[in-house]
């Protein structure tokens, strides 16, 4: 049975059968999957939906995978929470997280793509996959490659410490160091997928792998009662998951399962590596390349492959971009942790700072039913923290003298005086 | 309306209305939640939870919250994982993990009874929370606290390295080094719980807190299409988890929901810190304490509370229990991230390690239903694999240079040969 999608180059719009490419022989611009609506139109409905796996599978018809494709881990699903007492704190009186924090399985937004390039690696039938990533993609990668018994290499530049990637490592991936740097590295990415029957997710998987993306999307307009948000805030590295995003509210849409609306995209960025958000605030028509400098990691891509169409997908929503300070990230893990109990890495301390940063110059207005995306865990980038919190003294364990201690802070005498003594 | 729950002591029997206490009055034995099964009969069906959250609140109807408790965060309902590739190589047949490594929100399976223990807070009119721990409890707690407003301390022994505990801190939770160890910490703990309007989770809140760890039996049973497997595996460090998993099934059989059975369980531990496994395997009536000394550091409780209880629970099943060593466990936690992707702390280690041992040694049968659960992350206790991985040489970036470094590498020559070159 003929598949319901195929590969399409966005600009000249030459069209491909499935196969591991990811950039068009007539016009070098990147090939994307188009999905057949039409063909998904009787399985993709609310009511099937709902019946499907607590999975991003339960989407199936509007991925690329053949119908009777079997998921072999569960992927995301995440929590869509309400969030009011961080939006007491900034101004916000209608804002919810879309919680990719505690992605299945492996804690982050990459567990989505990861999971749709992998389903299309055994089509193609690799026995060997792979990715240049030090984070949360090399993580993805190395356990579900892991659970489906392929073989796994990370290919990373040397001078990263290896300490980075012990997380990664457990999953039996084997660890390549290459003497150069990220462009090096996912040049060398590129000849070896040429060469050989090997699946790179993010190089010849790519167009598959960022449909996985749009799950994010279909789940937001699920959890909200099948309606779209006002606006969505959104982390960005190669700029792709804000595309994507956008790419399935469109199909919500055309499919009529959710009203026509126009929601408003916001980019988040760090300021030592802000491409995108630089291109928005200037109205730049390209992107300037920059040389990353931040604790966020995971989005430090200088030269972003999809930058300019996140750039193009925010102007034409009416949204804005955005970029914070190494500072304000940090702080910002702490204000989301200590009022929604997420624990972020650095990357949600971008969005969740440039969220707060947006109500405060009423690019976002207070009432407007906004979700922000955090796409990791904070277990992931723990350094952030360091130094955070002083060592206080040592108390001895007697009641008299914790009383004495608790009276020492003001800030906590309050709740002593507060307590109701039995 | 009445609750459907009450205090019950464990050995006297004595009942007590709901209040935060944890031990008789009458002869200084835990108390003990006890529910109406009757009450909950018609609310407790298959239907009903089916149509319930995707959380462990689908159960509520035998946790003790009142009927109209709405919870402020989703825990619980974790993957039940098919574990094929695990099975093959230690010889099991029908081997399934219960995931609490991705348990949320903070990924153990201690997000189960804090849920509880902290709505019972709230019901109790606690505005401040606490407990005694560095690990999983006080991630839990302090994470569960922030999203409900409740102020949060969390008192540790003073010797304890602070960087263990930045990501319980992020959330806005008040550390407290006391000078002196656990059991000087605990005792603090109650003497505050006594004299404060405070909710310690694990010390008066205990019973409503034990409760909590039930829902894994529960969701073992609705995950495997309501049935009970023939053996559990389960870590022991206080001993509460296995008793309160043998509870569960207890209730569900009572109340029809699945066949009865006589599942075995297997208590696993780490031989630095195995009190309750070496009463199993001497046969000895009374747990005799230890000093704990193991990488195992959620498990290591030298005088566990609910010990003796789950030596019992595992006599009368028919089960056994086994320890390991600090080096069995960093490699079962490597083997099973290599088989299933799944990355376990360094307790899940320990329970692999015991599955594959029970397995060999003729315990466990290879055609059993086996369960064996994973209670938390191995982002949470990295520092076991230190030094696990070496640092090979860098290659240059050319694919020529690439080719000859996989050549040096018999293990992975048989890629590049077999591998089909374009």
């Amino acid at each position: 049975m003929a598949l319901a999608y195929e590969l399409r180059c966005r600009e000249c719009g030459k069209t491909y059968p499935n196969t591991p490419l990811s950039i068009c022989d007539a016009c070098f611009s990147p090939l994307e999957v188009h999905c057949d609506l039409e063909a998904a139109r009787g399985s993709f409905t609310r009511e099937k939906i709902a019946q499907g796996p607590d999975s991003m599978w339960r989407y199936k018809a509007l991925l690329p995978v053949p119908e009777d494709y079997v998921p072999a881990t569960p992927a995301g699903w995440t929590p869509l929470l309400a969030a009011p007492r961080l939006a007491s704190r900034i101004g916000a009186k209608n804002l919810y997280i879309k919680n990719d924090a505690v992605c299945l399985p492996t804690l982050s937004f990459k567990d989505r793509v990861v999971s749709v390039a992998l389903a299309n690696a055994q089509i193609f039938g690799f026995d060997t996959v792979g990715c240049s990533s030090t984070g949360n993609l090399a993580n993805a990668v190395a356990a579900q490659a892991a659970r489906l018994g392929l073989k796994t290499y990370i290919l990373v530049p040397s001078d990263l410490e290896p300490a980075k990637i012990l997380n990664t490592q457990v999953y039996g991936a084997k660890l390549v160091r290459i003497d150069g740097n990220y462009d090096h590295v996912n040049r060398l990415c590129s000849q070896i997928a040429e060469r050989y029957n090997w699946g790179f997710v993010n190089v010849n998987l790519r167009p598959y792998y960022a449909e996985g993306s749009k799950t994010v999307g279909y789940e937001i307009a699920e959890q909200l009662g099948w309606r779209l948000p006002d606006n969505i805030v959104c982390p960005m590295a190669g700029g792709s998951l804000i595309t994507k995003i956008k790419k399935a509210f469109k199909e919500l849409i055309a499919l009529g399962l959710v009203e026509e609306k126009e929601v408003r995209f916001f980019g988040a960025q760090a300021t030592g590596c802000s491409p995108i958000s630089t291109a928005v605030k200037t109205g730049a028509d390209h992107i300037e390349p920059q040389r990353p400098s931040t604790i966020a990691r995971s989005l430090a891509i200088g030269n972003p492959a999809d930058g300019i169409y996140a750039a193009r997908a925010i102007r034409e929503s009416g949204g804005w971009a955005e970029d914070v300070s190494d500072v304000e990230i940090v702080s910002a893990i702490q204000e989301l942790a200590e009022t929604e109990g997420i624990f972020t890495e650095t990357a949600g301390g971008v969005t969740t700072a440039v969220t707060a940063r947006l109500y405060a110059h009423g690019r976002i207005k207070a009432d407007d039913l906004t979700v922000t995306c955090i796409t990791g865990n904070g277990l992931k980038t723990t350094d952030a923290l360091a130094g955070a919190y002083e060592v206080e003294r040592a108390v001895r364990p007697r009641l008299s003298d914790f009383e004495a201690y608790i009276e020492e802070q003001t800030e906590d005498r309050a709740i002593l005086e507060g307590a109701s003594v039995r």
